[in-house]
């Protein structure tokens, strides 16, 4: 019976690969019932393997040499160390020994995706990288096979958990940005580093992965547009509200077709960027708080739809790389290889598409000024604005204290980014204005 | 070039059939970009090929015989007929004649399914369904592969849209029974004959197919609680947002596994209902409005997921369609077939299972009481009650026009539902009760 099993190595045994062995003994009549073969892990590559560990862990199958997992009879090598190397080196070496990657290393994936797809084709052999994005929500799987009959226009994500925890506590809560991450990471939420979370840059390498299998574009995560939370502030939250919005740590994507959609030339430009934004208080994403994601695609048959649920943590992670396990193991017993391109279009049949110039975004604006409370102050402002042809929607002024610097907030109306840019630089240097002006994109979606 | 297309035959040409035929033809170049080849459809079935119909459909394909369908040299063969027969008949030759089969027909498959998946095994052919439950939603593809590797716990779903549209208006406008369904039939989202829709049959059928896909389990559809949403009132949305809830109409379904879970011949037991619910206003499912249909998913490492789109009409159930069409073709291309059981279980290698009888499921209730105000209701509605253990949440009793009667609005914790029907009997005969109990299931979901 051993020998119709399939036989899967890991490497790395931390949270995930914890998780990944926690799902594998908790669910295997399920999966056995599912796959109609068991799965047999058969090596782990850890660094220490004396180290103390959860007794799930079979502690026979540790080692510490890459080349024993890739050569332990497995088919299937799970990467989940992390970072760039040596993940790369070691799943490269799994191509290259004949066994198909399962992988959540999305930084690896934004970075070297490429090089490993190529590798991975030259072989016949699948790359499968669910749990690289938004945790255990399936949203490379929906976006690679349940909407590839339509053509995808937007996509607007909350692929964060840790930036989403953060803004639903100032805004429930009303508290300060340092309390809140704080709070984020005594409970885990955060790293002791929240660089890459709260700066956008995690989610930035994500997006240039949903950008890739919606859109079939390349678009590297370091030319993305990419906005932290750092600024925000309590009042930011109160002034949305009052707009009837909710500040939400977006990544934003958007394919512009071509005018001429005829000509197989003609460019689609490619709208990305990662940033808090307003969006309406209705809306189903301003309803996903706390460390959950969400993922809304809209496109041209489908309109709207949303995936919800856990973008993180060992289990969900771990339920999404054992997907992928099993769908590599429906390859292997069907005896298919490469059902769908990696990036889920045969990129020689796609048309161009080229990253859209920031300044070209076009969008309502949230303008939070900051003055002194002099007479022709909004005078100044509209004018300022006026200039560039950037027109005010509505207005808010109701904090208010003698003597001290106070808050204009303003919505736009659609204006282009390049506009507001040019606009506040005029602003900002204005002699009543006493702090640099914080500015958020509105998106409208329902 | 030709020879290399995926070849296409359609059985029906109405709303669905015209909606595929636009999809190939505006996403065309999105397709062929994702799929690596071209869709081509060969033949169509229609009644009266004379009629006048949208100028997308080419009408020299069009025929009354479907044996020409079928061997047309179409490799898949799309059944959007609807209802029962033909259908059935005409998807059985489309096997036998070795064509995969793509259908939208939940009726169908409800009640037939059995038949149709064994022919399908029999040819080593594939029937695949993605439409029949959710519209655009791609559930069924989420649950037989995205959440593979979990164990499914439970899942909540509004998947009928007229039901859903219909008690969004009473919520949201307090709007009558009848004026929302007038209102839905103008507007073209019920039929002349709701039954099917109100009633609760249609999301019943649908709730089978979930059934099947989720726990392995054959449930009839006939043989599900089905609860329609005829006889609530404005009066019952508001006590239920007085007591933090929203109405909706729900299809739900519940595995509780055996206590001994190491014997295999232990059963688990499926609860499965169909009914407007009770749930609380700030979940996800209460924010599902209009016509939007929501699945709710939990399992066992990934917690909630949600899956929220148009559940309807022309495009939405129409991409689904073509999605399906496309992943057949994969499978023809790739020279593979059955790569997923068509229920996504081995059904040998599944527990058994049997269907909970509705008495035993447990949980709070709504009891909506219509009474005479006399001295002494109040104890001895709780005195019924508390004969059968049944305890008491929250009450209202807030609306009073004297002389006319009242209603006594509860909500109770956990109960059994055999219990509560006990209590209803001899509640409903008591003297002073006007009217019988409304009573409504909540479930606690977030």
């Amino acid at each position: 019976m051993s020998s119709d099993h399939i036989k899967v190595g890991l490497l790395g045994c931390g949270t995930v690969g914890t998780g990944i062995l926690r799902i594998l003994t908790e669910n295997r009549s399920d999966i056995v019932a599912r796959l109609g073969s068991d799965i047999e892990v058969t090596a782990i590559l850890v660094r220490d393997p004396d180290r103390e560990r959860d007794p799930i862990i079979p502690r026979a199958l540790l080692t510490t040499d890459p080349q024993k997992v890739i050569e332990s009879g497995a088919k299937i090598i799970v990467e989940v160390l992390g970072g760039y190397e040596p993940a790369r080196t070691y799943m490269l070496a799994a191509l290259a020994a004949g066994c198909h990657v399962v992988t959540a290393n999305k930084a690896l994936l934004a970075k070297h995706g490429a090089e490993i797809f190529r590798a991975a084709d030259e072989v016949e052999k699948d790359v499968i990288f669910e749990a690289s994005v938004g945790g255990g929500i399936p949203i490379i799987r929906t976006l690679r096979e349940g909407l590839a009959a339509d053509r995808i226009d937007s996509i607007h994500a909350i692929i964060n958990g840790t930036s989403n925890y953060m803004l639903t506590g100032m805004s429930s809560r009303g508290a300060a940005y340092s309390d809140v991450l704080a709070e984020a990471q005594a409970k885990g939420y955060a790293e002791a580093d929240p660089t890459m979370d709260v700066g956008g840059f995690d989610a930035a390498q994500k997006l240039s992965i949903l950008i890739s299998v919606s859109f079939g574009a390349d678009i590297p995560f370091d030319q993305i547009t990419t906005e932290g939370i750092e600024g925000l502030t309590p009042a930011d939250f109160a002034f949305a509200r009052q707009f009837g919005y909710a500040v939400k740590p977006l990544a934003v994507a958007k394919a512009h077709l071509p005018e001429d959609g005829d000509d197989p030339a003609a460019v689609t430009l490619i709208e990305a960027r990662v940033a808090p934004h307003l969006i309406p208080s209705d809306s189903m994403l301003a309803h996903t708080n706390g460390v959950f994601n969400a993922v809304r695609v809209t496109s041209h048959a489908l309109g709207p739809v949303l995936f919800y649920g856990k973008g993180a943590g060992m289990m969900p992670t771990a339920a999404a790389v054992v997907s992928d396990i099993i769908e590599a193991a429906r390859n292997i017993m069907g005896d298919t290889y490469g059902r769908l391109p990696h990036l889920a279009f045969h990129k020689e049949l796609v048309r161009p598409t080229r990253l859209q110039p920031a300044d070209d975004a076009f969008c309502p604006f949230y303008l939070r000024f900051t003055v002194r409370d002099e007479p022709g102050v909004l005078a100044q402002l509209t004018t300022a604005l006026g200039a560039e042809r950037i027109s005010i929607r509505k207005m808010v002024q109701d904090q208010y204290e003698p003597g001290l610097p106070v808050p204009v907030v303003l919505l736009t109306h659609q204006a282009r980014e390049g506009s507001v840019k040019r606009a506040l630089a005029v602003i900002d240097s204005l002699p009543f204005v006493t702090e640099p002006t914080c500015y958020l994109r509105v998106e409208d979606i329902r």
